[in-house]
């Protein structure tokens, strides 16, 4: 048994906080928020997050940053992507010894354009971290909390550290998956929330499942091709992090990204769905990051500029699709295979 | 404008001759039923299997194979897998020159366990043949007769081939890309039926979302171990013919997959399943295939072994489920990056 401090009180965290408790560890469940560190403790619910849920006597909330990481053997974040930096500086007081740092967020900095893992390295010193993984998947919370069964993948340059993250969360429900390619597990996690609202307009300009099937499928192609620039291994695209986090996120209806982009489709305009919705759309954020990072990698992404120019230039998504399927003749996978190739010679002869 | 040989008029070798007449082709639409050779010649419909759609005069039909293959610049073969091989005899009859050979089969000859690419270059002396190209993705046949917008792949050893291909088929909505990895995009469409099985099971349990993304993508990624030690390039399976197939038939209720797989999972016994759909399910078939080619190669197929042994040996589902998430801890996608690693280094040193 260990003690864990879980940072971030939303579904997804009091969901791992559940699978933890499950597994026999001790977990500090940390909120800003009092009354909801209160309800945790004392009526064992989060009734705003996971309505309904029961939890175990082993989560105990509380609002005392340095209480939740006393004596922790691991810290597991699950904050907004952009409240990460705000969290890590505080933190950064709290701790005396060096600490695993997990993480849970899919998303990007904003105005930084980070990964969230670099951002763990920018602000907590080396000597206050044995490593940082990161875990990721196609994972509904609701679910997770219902012990069905799902599947995710942890992943750090540090293959022993992913391997103590596999055994803290691996349990008959949850099973988890190590993998050596953090870059790759981040970018797929963060960008899949522009496909789901290339999804949802689809759907909403009344096209079918080829054309959804397309979206998807070309949609990782050229995710592959960004994140294979900046570091990552085009086969990580293939796995739960990539493709099977894109599906569930482009086939349930739940999505709030999806529901945007629905809206899009039937002609809304992005200020009027923005204000129905009356929360964060993600996906309009990565569009605008991964759009930045295109051109500054001269990386070609021909769906991610269409959704960017809907989002933000007023373009129609019937005129938007129309384009991407009058573009030149090309080869599939030619392009995502040849820099492979040229990658795993050079390092080989290196 | 060209004469194209369509050998099959089931819905998908309609649709595709619909493509061809839109690309100002004049199409020789072949059925062994002359009823239904007469109805798409006379009346320009195809009632049983595109009901409701109006076809152009460019396409004849007609039950005279010679006929069909007279001065025709490409054939393309759109029969069922066990078929192919009896077709295939009765055109190297008819043939005086070689011709250009496309299919759209998606399936492996029972018995044989062979690839559809195989059995024509084991059916057609090399001197009547050209190139062999296949055409596969994620395209039900209904939505492309309504001109949704729909992406294929073409795949030949022969690039030269694959382009006179997609010349042949694209449009604006109808856009195809080129491929060089036949045995890729062969195995991909072949091997999705069985994953299909498996979604139709989970649903039929009452499992979520998670568990569904899980079975797609770990099994394509024993597909792409399987596909790989057969010969194919592992980023194939990434691609329209392998991902993004397997979205379409995995999460369409449309699909006799599915459906045969829903059954079993609330609990019916196969023969009953079989009875009640009173047409073939092609995923119990290839279940059988690809259990057998991945004991003779000796790849490990965990998802492909369980649905085999709900199929044939009278398994329960939820057994068969519990059993795939208490499997050893493993890493994610190393196996498969590692073979691809010394599959390119050798390449490059020979």
């Amino acid at each position: 048994m260990k003690k864990i401090a879980v940072l971030g009180a939303g579904s997804w965290g009091t969901a791992l906080s559940m699978v933890l408790a499950d597994n026999g560890h001790q977990v500090a469940l940390w909120s800003h928020r009092k009354m909801q560190a209160d309800e945790i403790s004392e009526k064992h619910t989060n009734e705003k997050y996971l309505p309904g849920v029961t939890l175990s006597e082993h989560i105990v909330g509380t609002d005392n940053l340095q209480a939740a990481l006393d004596r922790a053997a691991a810290v597991v974040l699950v904050v907004p992507a952009k409240a990460m930096r705000d969290v890590l500086k505080q933190i950064n007081h709290c701790l005396k010894q060096p600490l695993l740092f997990i993480h849970g967020v899919k998303g990007i900095e904003p105005g930084s354009f980070k990964r969230m893992s670099e951002v763990i390295e920018e602000e907590i010193p080396e000597e206050l971290r044995t490593a940082v993984v990161v875990l990721s998947g196609p994972s509904h919370a609701e679910e997770v909390s219902l012990c069905h069964p799902t599947t995710v993948a942890v992943a750090s340059t540090d293959l022993v550290a992913a391997k103590k993250a596999q055994d803290l969360f691996f349990n008959h429900y949850f099973r988890v998956y190590t993998n050596e390619d953090i870059v790759g597990v981040e970018i797929g996690g963060a960008l899949k929330n522009i496909i789901a609202l290339g999804a949802g307009m689809l759907d909403g300009l009344g096209f079918g499942d080829n054309a959804k099937a397309a979206l998807i499928t070309r949609g990782l192609a050229e995710i592959s091709r960004l994140g294979t620039k900046m570091g990552a291994h085009p086969l990580t695209f293939i796995g739960l992090t990539g493709m099977g986090d894109l599906i569930v996120t482009c086939t349930s209806v739940h999505s709030r990204n999806w529901r945007a982009g629905n809206m899009l489709g039937k002609g809304e305009k992005l200020d009027a769905v923005l204000n129905q919705m009356g929360m964060v759309v993600e996906g309009v954020r990565t569009a605008e990051a991964a759009y930045a990072l295109a051109k500054k990698l001269n990386v070609e992404m021909p769906i991610t500029s269409e959704i960017y120019q809907v989002l933000f230039d007023g373009k129609h998504p019937k005129e938007a699709v129309e384009e991407l399927m009058c573009r030149d003749k090309k080869d599939e996978i030619a392009p995502l295979t040849h820099s492979l190739e040229e990658k795993i010679v050079r390092e080989h002869e290196a």
